[in-house]
């Protein structure tokens, strides 16, 4: 048994050092590797899977809505990047420059994508005229560079994954309608799919996306007490219609700006997935994003008849779920350690025994529960474990949430808080910025979001004692 | 009527002018959009929906012979492009540079990929040890960098969507079988998905892959008779694994360098699609591959019921195909013209006596052959036609490169042949690349490729009387 002990010692244990585990996960699990760039990453088929996953489902859900998949180009001339003042100061100091094509260098500068609301906008200007031609409900699927001082896998990388929604509208309520269904779209998805409950509100002035009138977020709680933004929805009113001169004529017959949105989900959310389910065996993948949700384990495989029912289970379990066998000629304690690690959410161990008795042992991955099952019922018993064990997972994370989010009437009480253990603060706020900062300078949290739901905890703001104008959820952020 | 006219008549005849019949169409049939910057093009939702139709069928051939999907680094830096050298220097001369991260200057330029055969060997010669780490079986999409000269939509753009699979194995014999078996899965593919048939063979030294040992390659005709290069795959040997240093230890316990394959396949093959099928009054989509294989256009639809039983229709035939209404305020007839510049397979006409008649006409794109059908049997009358359109669009193909195909024994002949119309031309050659420039020279023509179906034509090279080594298949391609 020496050897899987091995393989779970290659982990950090969580409470030992939450960074180095999270780190340890992304490595052991296969889901990454480090490329010669700091910053760019390699995602291996177990991580890219998961993102294919998430793709797929996220992809149906946004077609749902009327949303178009289109691909706009990776690169835009500086002068394109610079119509918009707040958008470009936002993301100039973070992009990366190409400067020469071939063997010429370049009449003007091109910066690699950050983000693409400028592109949209420079391509919906020629492309609508009419109120007929309204909406435009477009979104991509990409990978965009920003370049960041500090990189961790997943959470923050100089290239990531995303998808990136861009939609234009001929009112304002109909897009402000929009950014909030495109929010509902991804809370329901971090919900139901990744079983990640969030808190949705809106971001402050300070925390806002740069260059838009309203963002909303999704803000998640990871194992740690740390929060997660997952996803935000931007509503940007007319400011790039006006700065990219997108017009159309309205029923009315008068020339109009159009209203715009744009939301994006990023590859940091497979993060978020690690630091919410994650153990000290390794990942745990919620049933429905998992790429295999089943992974067969022969015991005593050389003995007669072992493989075979192996592989003919797998065959017959492959009509109903996304199943694996491990035949290969490592020891079963191993195999189980790795299906661990690579957060498989059932295992089936079948052995000469349990096939003379017709029965099959399974394994959920978060619990460890073992249940004896007749290969009769296998499939209604797989389909039932899958399905309790993504409810259960949502459940804890939510329970998580609960435990970790407390309350602060005054700056001491809130700092008290703050400095014992990491979560979610509610504290009512003034709205100005200056609190914002002495929040962050003093206590280390940062607005995470105003939320929908709103309390009232008291009547003053605890930072400065001015009448307070709304409920915030603060956090110590990644 | 006139409205109708009108839109067919935006686009040039292909017989007065193919060249700007095929950027109509691609701009009329709103598949692409210029963007700012030569070479860059806005995929738009019409044209997505197809590659993404692609990417589905491709995707699943490739993953039912084991391949698995990741995602690199899109930035390489120059001193890892630099260290094989024919991969350098057929590349260089086309990469676009990033020199600045932010505010800060690149101590190392880095270059956008133009294709990733430095990244992927770089991450094997760390992902492999022994030979049970292979083979390994990898594949990307992601989009591409090339500086190009000359630019025409989806045929040769400065950035483009692509698979790019890169894959290595213990033996000579493995990889030299996994590169022919993925040219099989493309030829498969573009016949039977696309319908588009395709000479298989080897490319000549002259046009091989920067780097490779041996490229493979499909080549399609298209209506013009100009050939088109419509996926290649490549054998490396050993030549990066030298270059970069891939290793494992074998079952004799010797260290060895792995054997390397590449093959791709990009959106090119929307250009081959539009200009093998299309016709004068636009696209024709194969049905495998339309995104909306059904239009349902009503007539009369202001008569009670006519809307009703259209959306009914839509609803019902949904489950079987990809179908849409057009509901819109045009006139019929600006709805048949705009479904067939789309090339949307099928069209279904119902109205008021359609409906009395229990009845509706579905109508052909290709032939436009005109069916009455009785709404009972609609879903099998539909599954034929669109199963016989497929299969006559195949074999239209299929007829136009026997007919476009000719041979020649002598120079004279061949020069005569090119100069009359564009096709292939079927011709012996000594295997010297100084014939092959006196045929680019004399003839406009390159060679295609040396097909696996080798024919003996004449006993010498009719370029240099040389004794004839190899049938080549020899065109003006795109």
């Amino acid at each position: 048994m020496a050897e899987e002990k091995k393989l779970v010692e290659q982990i950090t244990s969580m409470d030992e050092d939450f960074a180095q585990w999270y780190t340890d996960v992304c490595i052991k699990a296969n889901l990454i590797s480090y490329s010669q760039i700091k910053g760019f990453m390699v995602i291996k088929p177990d991580g890219y899977a998961i993102w294919e996953n998430i793709q797929r489902h996220l992809d149906d859900r946004f077609k749902a809505t009327g949303v178009q998949n289109v691909y706009m180009p990776m690169l835009i001339p500086e002068s394109l990047l610079k119509k918009e003042g707040e958008l470009v100061q936002g993301f100039a100091p973070e992009v990366a420059w190409v400067t020469a094509g071939g063997t010429e260098p370049l009449t003007e500068r091109l910066c690699v994508r950050p983000t693409s609301e400028t592109v949209f906008s420079d391509f919906y200007k020629d492309d609508v005229q009419s109120y007929r031609d309204l909406p435009r409900l477009y979104n991509q699927w990409c990978s965009v560079v920003r370049w960041e001082k500090e990189t961790r896998p997943f959470l923050r990388s100089r290239e990531f994954l995303w998808q990136e929604g861009h939609t234009i509208h001929a009112t304002k309520e109909e897009a402000e309608e929009r950014t909030q269904q495109m929010l509902d779209v991804y809370a329901d998805f971090l919900r139901e799919d990744m079983a990640i409950p969030t808190i949705k509100g809106r971001k402050t002035d300070k925390e806002k996306f740069a260059g838009a009138e309203a963002t909303y977020t999704v803000e998640a709680l990871m194992h740690d007490g740390r929060a997660l933004q997952s996803a935000t929805s931007h509503f940007f009113g007319q400011k790039f219609a006006e700065a990219y001169d997108i017009k159309f004529t309205d029923k009315d017959n008068k020339l109009k700006y159009v209203w715009q949105t744009s939301w994006g989900l990023t590859t940091r959310v497979i993060g978020a997935m690690i630091m919410v389910h994650g153990d000290n065996s390794g990942l745990v993948l919620p049933p429905r994003i998992a790429p295999t949700q089943v992974i067969i384990v022969p015991i005593m495989q050389k003995k007669e008849g072992v493989l075979e029912k192996a592989a003919e289970l797998k065959e017959r379990l492959s009509k109903s779920f996304r199943v694996k066998v491990d035949d290969t000629d490592k020891t079963p304690g191993f195999k189980f350690a790795e299906a661990e690690m690579r957060g498989i959410p059932v295992r089936i161990e079948i052995g000469p025994k349990d096939i003379e008795k017709n029965q099959a042992v399974i394994v959920r991955r978060d619990t460890r529960e073992k249940q004896f099952v007749s290969l009769d019922e296998l499939e209604a018993k797989l389909a039932e474990t899958l399905e309790k064990m993504q409810a259960d997972m949502l459940e804890r994370a939510e329970k998580r949430i609960e435990e970790l989010t407390t309350e602060a009437k005054t700056f001491d009480e809130f700092k008290e808080k703050a400095s014992q253990k990491n979560g979610f603060i509610k504290a009512m706020w003034c709205g100005d910025l200056e609190c914002e900062e002495k929040v962050k300078a003093e206590a280390g949290y940062t607005s995470r979001c105003i939320p929908f739901k709103q309390e009232k905890i008291s009547d003053v703001c605890p930072f400065c004692g001015k009448p307070a104008k709304q409920l915030v959820y603060w956090g110590n952020a990644y």
